[in-house]
């Protein structure tokens, strides 16, 4: 797959899978990684590949509850962090918790390749500059960012096998979850952690997006700018109890006008 | 990826991604082949994953087209052998026509892979028995299945580079060509030289399904054996003329309902 001009139509979506394809290449992928993110093309697609105002609401409500979270903690996989480890790092500077690497399909190989990229990446983003508005020594917020995953002490209770493990440091003591593309077993098994959980998801209808206590139904590399925008500016109004339910089937009715049109 | 059982609710849709994983890891796919996979798979979600009214419409139309061409082909790429190789290679014994590998990221190791695939699965469907309700020979009529595509001696106009490579005896002069999973350029080239042109395309809106003759909004897996039990047993009622675009919107709305629901 060859550059994507920045100002072809589709550049997101193209840029996506550029990263996507070249991820797998470098081992940082499960085998199904791929088919799940076409799956998410297609959702895409039938959003008008724009953040919707119903995902705005959810980044906005997503960002006051990590705001304010007693201990917050980004998890990631291997597609969030081919698509998205900058701005997620970017995040976890400005509101100074840890990132867990966090997989389904766990393997030695892929956690080490997936902590070097993210060691790489956060060097990058700690030269790369502060993002704008942001105020304080840029190197020093970055350079705090701890990233947990590799040496797992804790369990998520009711999973079996490798995918329950997790750090006591990360996701085992945090209240609140950002945990883009989480599958829906552990989706389940964080919420009756009691874990403010607030996840990334192209499909209404999955089971994670209905599980969840905020899901932005969005394209992560196209609403991790934005939610880092709202982490560092603050959300500016209080918005009412938040009704999950109601959000998706706002951005659910998006999609349905799209293909009805 | 384990065993799938056969009782599972999911049964084919985890088949496929099994089928199309281990593809993948035998090198018969593009980069970019999960994800067209991936794609699919959402939209065969909203389907419901069955084979709806309109797609066994189309799949009849299309038995009636096929049987009735002066010369028929079937074109494969990488996800078509990965998913229903045997089905394809059952058709085209019973009609006695060509299959013709044609891929769009076109490598000598990718084309040497799907031939010794297609040739492996031709000895295994020649063992295997005839389908039900065919008579003959099966044995003869599935030897008499060339495999065609590595040595292209034609060009299809209008298409740059390597994709445009097609066989004289295969796609170049047949009449119809029966390709699942075809792109849109190539779809659209294909039927400016004239081709009745039949597609199995899970996205309704997709170029390739509004270009082609007929487009059958269905999983590959599943319509194979429907398709070949129609080539074996004929079509018993002359269907009207036919209207794609309205057989389209047919399958829309099965997604939207779905949706709606």
């Amino acid at each position: 797959m060859g550059e994507v001009p920045r100002s072809h139509p589709r550049y997101n979506s193209l840029m996506g899978r550029k990263l996507l394809t070249e991820a797998a290449a470098d081992g940082l992928l499960a085998d199904s990684a791929l088919i799940a993110h076409g799956r998410g093309e297609a959702y895409d697609y039938l959003l008008g590949e724009t953040t919707c105002e119903s995902a705005l609401a959810a980044i906005k409500q997503s960002a006051l509850l990590m705001k304010h979270a007693k201990r917050c903690v980004i998890s990631v996989n291997g597609n969030s962090v081919a698509l998205a480890a900058a701005d997620l790092i970017r995040c976890a500077a400005v509101l100074q918790c840890p990132i867990e690497i966090n997989i389904y399909y766990r393997t030695p190989e892929r956690m080490t390749a997936l902590n070097s990229r993210l060691e790489k990446v956060r060097h990058e983003v700690s030269e790369g500059g502060a993002p704008t508005d942001w105020k304080g020594d840029w190197q020093a917020a970055v350079s705090k960012v701890t990233i947990l995953g590799i040496d797992p002490d804790s369990l998520i209770p009711n999973l079996e096998g490798p995918r329950a493990n997790c750090c006591s440091a990360g996701i085992f003591s945090a209240d609140v979850i950002f945990v883009p593309l989480e599958d829906g077993d552990r989706c389940e098994a964080l919420v009756e952690m009691g874990k403010t959980l607030i996840v990334v998801d192209l499909n209404p209808l999955s089971r994670t997006a209905r599980l969840a206590t905020v899901t932005i139904v969005d394209e992560l590399m196209r609403m991790a700018p934005i939610l880092l925008s709202y982490l560092v500016n603050g959300v500016s109004f209080a918005p009412p109890e938040w009704d999950n339910e109601a959000n998706l089937d706002n951005s659910l009715a998006v999609m349905l006008n799209h293909l009805a049109e």
